[in-house]
């Protein structure tokens, strides 16, 4: 299968697949939420819920009056913790595929959808939860995941290995059969001063152990030997991930969020990006971010689930 | 002084200051160093002294027998490392301001610029060595200054006090009388749980107590907050560093390294760095950077000096 190119190749790719999904909203009440809710309605790209908790604006209100009643179910809550909780059981009851956080605290989604003591979480006992971000950059050839720019600071082996777990496994979603990981790092050896780089070498024999299926892998490597072929040629080094990455694994999260907010604004590129690890993808967009972002976002959730 | 908006900017600056430096270059060998010292010698910038091995080419043979003596000054080495050592032995008795590395390893180099056992080196004893990049990136509106994305893996907090201290001081030859600099990480809140956060926080008082000079500090704050001054608005952050800064510290060398290929790949940015903390400014420029690199590197250089 081509690879994705854009997030309009994303949209169009969702759309080929004919796998309408089902999407749930929490509190949609700032502007780029409503951009979404209002986008995917028009284009009828999903099954959409909205947990309202009151704080929507007239014109939503007047949008979901105006349209079908059937596209849009709307439910009603108290406060912004009693949405959170509402969303979640939602998808918790399989009524839906995806969850996107609108506007309210990250932390109030997640704690629901963590639910420690209430059982009825999108997170199963022991489970590693990380982030996945896909990025657009016009400067390379193809859409590019990478984690961890958001959740885990200074993850161990076993969180690298369910990170890359994930990451295979909605890059197959998106239709990449064998991924392309870069194991990042600022040298290109094995040192056991950087444990880090000692974790590569324990994850690349997972690989080459039927570990994370189909898969290449490499590193340790930087950013650039990663993505750009010209400079893995004039460094020498042989392997099928250099200069053509799908995947970018970050060593810690002081370089995700360094990578991140680089390649977006000195870069240009469009992002959009879920967590992971949970039983069903989970959009939690930043405030900062564009209302682009969280469309694209929520169609890459569409994909991953 | 107006702020420098490119390379072409800092060769311009480096003229205005009617200062000619006196430069060693070790072992120029390859042809992105031969470019720089045809192109220093073509536009007489500097008083050049070339280290040689015999290894250079017939080519730059040549071009040094085609030009006036005075010019260029070659010593003539048995070998590298007696080329290295005669380089740094040229700048420790005060007979050039700036040296830099050809087509030797970094570590040989460095090795003769510490001379642990010879005390004939450029680095006084407990002094530390760090780096210090210029960025000219497209989509910023000036010349930026980053540290350390080669030499420090983890710096603590001394080593940030005498990082912040060399870019200053660089940053002040640059022009810049009162530098904003902005401290990065991945969140915005001083966090024990994070080290670097509280060695912030601590950097901030020295600056308050005046121990950098005139100079503006920030953060902790994200790239794009200290360079995008949309993103800094969308945040509500107030400070003058913000969308503005003139210095990025960065916060490990993962952090460091990944902004570095990031920004030159992604960003499609030009880059120049030195060695700091060093009684004279050393220039180590690897293989993979390109021959106008290695160039204004050594402009770079001069200014610094």
């Amino acid at each position: 299968m081509e690879a994705l190119k854009s997030f309009e190749d994303l949209l169009q790719r969702y759309l080929d697949r004919k796998d309408r999904k089902r999407v749930v909203i929490v509190c949609p009440n700032d502007d780029h939420t409503e951009y979404v809710v209002r986008r995917c309605a028009e284009a009828n790209l999903v099954d959409l819920t909205l947990v309202l908790d009151g704080n929507e604006s007239e014109g939503l209100k007047n949008f979901c009056r105006s349209i079908s009643p059937t596209s849009i179910r709307c439910v009603r809550c108290g406060d912004v913790a009693e949405a959170a909780k509402a969303g979640v059981r939602i998808v918790y009851n399989g009524e839906a595929d995806v969850l996107m956080k609108g506007s309210l605290n990250t932390d109030t989604l997640l704690h629901a959808v963590i639910d420690k003591d209430g059982g009825h979480g999108l997170i199963e006992p022991g489970k590693v939860m990380s982030h996945v971000t896909l990025v657009e950059a016009p400067a390379y050839h193809k859409l590019l995941m990478v984690s961890d720019v958001a959740v885990i600071p200074n993850p161990n082996c076993q969180q690298f290995e369910a990170m890359i777990g994930y990451d295979c496994e909605i890059g197959r979603k998106l239709g990449i059969a064998s991924p392309k990981i870069a194991l990042i790092h600022f040298t290109e050896k094995i040192n056991p001063r950087f444990q880090v780089t000692t974790d590569y070498e324990s994850l690349k024999q997972m690989a080459r152990d039927g570990r994370f299926g189909k898969v290449s892998i490499g590193g340790p490597m930087d950013v650039k030997t990663a993505c750009d072929a010209e400079s893995a040629r004039l460094k020498k080094i042989g392997s099928d991930v250099v200069g053509d990455a799908d995947v970018l694994i970050m060593p810690d999260l002081e370089a995700g969020n360094t990578f991140y907010k680089t390649v977006s604004y000195f870069g240009n590129a469009r992002m959009a990006g879920l967590v992971t690890g949970t039983t069903s993808p989970v959009v939690v967009a930043s405030r900062a971010d564009s209302a682009e972002s969280k469309f694209y976002s929520l169609i890459f959730a569409c994909l991953a689930s």
